[in-house]
């Protein structure tokens, strides 16, 4: 399976830091097989991470998400900074997904070596999909890329999580549906720092446009927050609206790090506290599985449950109980 | 908050099992708010569950699932078969979501007594949205329906998995998408017990049919498997190829229980594992999150990831090795 000889934690790490496409593009493949040492470079290359700015897109199936990012990618370049992109979407063409046959032009940046573009479309080794996501960015970060762009598509949960926990977050819609709309008051509002009405062309853009103001006057009645989100009008097809979104973008981030960076630190540990959950509920799933499956307690279990013996949530309690220390607090 | 006076566990569970729908429904709700005691309704459902034959439907959005689902409660119901509805599809009409603005009249069923629809959107205080409606179809299945459809979408992994967890899974897909078949390959077909090919009246339905046969023939190449799974054509809109579809359910249904139903046992005891494993997880994790609050020590931890003192890969490595107990066995 090797392709390679065998290098030290240390080269991997040295190559990666000076940007080698190549050596991170393998140490993703292998984060996502499992390969042993791969965790152990990821963690030399933390401490080098923390630069980037990370723009989280989402939005719908079919609102444009991908040509939108490949046109921020080309504004970002164009301002000469090098951009990480993972598309965490099955239906976007970058995760070579396009379940709605839609395909769309996105090679035109690969041999451009100031973008790195990965994406996910089922989960590795690493654990949840979520979790691959945010070894990539870190891998990305290290690479000393200037600006991460997040696609994920608004449908799970997880995908929502990974692009509201960006420093800057697009919400993408389109005109025309007020179904959408609806959909965007039950939680993708929530965790937007700058709203995007794409496709802008179409009939009811500036109804759409009115329709976002209203429920951001109503959400933000009572008091008017630090940052009130903006709301830019696009046709990323033509190009059109781009520069003024990515300039939004750029103001988002400014007041991030004004008065002594408060709010970026805010981001930042917020940003962690997700990443380092999530790991620990993984870790601790893989610890107590291979635990049980020692002594075969997981099959007794299991049959217990099967035959109605027991239930799966007083297996679960009762096993919790006896394997971990104690917990003072109420648990419902 | 409490809308009826107090009410012990056994009332509530006898209530249930004698197949009250506002008693099922209060019951539901209380589990997604995380109301004290809706667990112990559970545990004493649990016992009465099992009887149900647990079908899954999954597929891209714009597929017509909901719509496949309508047509199948409809032909139970013509059967004289209760039916249970888990719709965990954001962009079902079920759930309320209808992101693609395709709502459907699926309210007809809303007056029978005989079909319970319960939609989940959003993830609730029980835990994933997979927890959420796996605790859904325990109450149905106690609750003495036939039959229990699982509609998801197929694009996250865990609407992936609910589905594919049921007894008999269909996955849906339309005529003319080779993109779709596609997807299909990469994951979607490996878990059908039944293919179907909705929107049948569209142009290349035959060749869609063709591609999913040529599929099964590479993928069973080497040895026929002891269930074939099948391919139907259906326009769910028009009724069509509905009654057959059913017949090809029921079909699977009559495989798993024969033999001294050593299949179902499989496929229940695989059920079992999935969801016990997600309870592990969850359980866990809230656990171990509580324990953390205690005494700050998580905020501590943030603190030292953040400014870079540890990376969170070690820093889990190292509190789930000071929290649990020690497991020989290897980790990467």
């Amino acid at each position: 399976m090797k392709d390679a000889p065998m290098e030290s934690t240390q080269d991997i790490v040295t190559r990666i830091l000076a940007g080698e496409v190549r050596a991170a593009a393998r140490l993703m493949r292998d984060l996502d097989d499992g390969v042993p040492g791969a965790r152990e470079v990821l963690k030399h290359l933390y401490p080098q991470s923390g630069q980037a700015h990370i723009v989280g897109i989402t939005g719908s199936p079919g609102v444009g998400k991908s040509t939108l990012t490949d046109r921020l990618i080309q504004h970002l370049r164009n301002q000469e900074h090098t951009v990480g992109v993972v598309a965490v979407d099955p239906t976007s063409p970058f995760s070579g997904g396009a379940i709605l046959g839609d395909r769309i032009r996105m090679q035109r940046h690969a041999t451009d070596e100031g973008v790195f573009i990965r994406s996910l479309a089922t989960r590795g080794h690493f654990g949840g999909l979520t979790a691959s996501a945010r070894a990539v960015l870190t891998v990305l970060d290290a690479m000393g890329k200037d600006y991460l762009l997040v696609e994920t598509v608004g449908v799970g949960q997880d995908e929502v999580e990974i692009a509201a926990t960006a420093y800057t977050t697009l919400v993408v819609t389109v005109p025309g549906l007020g179904d959408d709309i609806q959909a965007l008051k039950a939680g993708l509002l929530e965790v937007a720092d700058i709203l995007v009405v794409n496709k802008a062309d179409r009939e009811g853009a500036e109804r759409t446009q009115q329709d976002l103001l209203a429920m951001l006057d109503l959400r933000f009645a009572k008091e008017t927050p630090a940052w009130m989100p903006r709301i830019y009008l696009t046709q990323a097809k033509r190009d059109e609206g781009i520069s003024e979104l990515l300039a939004g973008i750029q103001e988002h981030q400014a007041y991030l790090s004004r008065e002594g960076g408060e709010n970026l630190r805010a981001a930042r540990l917020e940003r962690v506290r997700q990443e380092f959950l999530e790991l620990m509920k993984e870790g601790i799933y893989h610890h107590l599985v291979s635990l049980l499956r020692q002594d075969d307690r997981l099959q007794a279990i299991l049959e217990d449950i099967l035959d109605r013996r027991t239930d799966p949530y007083t297996a679960c309690e009762t096993l919790i109980a006896q394997t971990l220390p104690g917990d003072d607090s109420n648990t419902s």
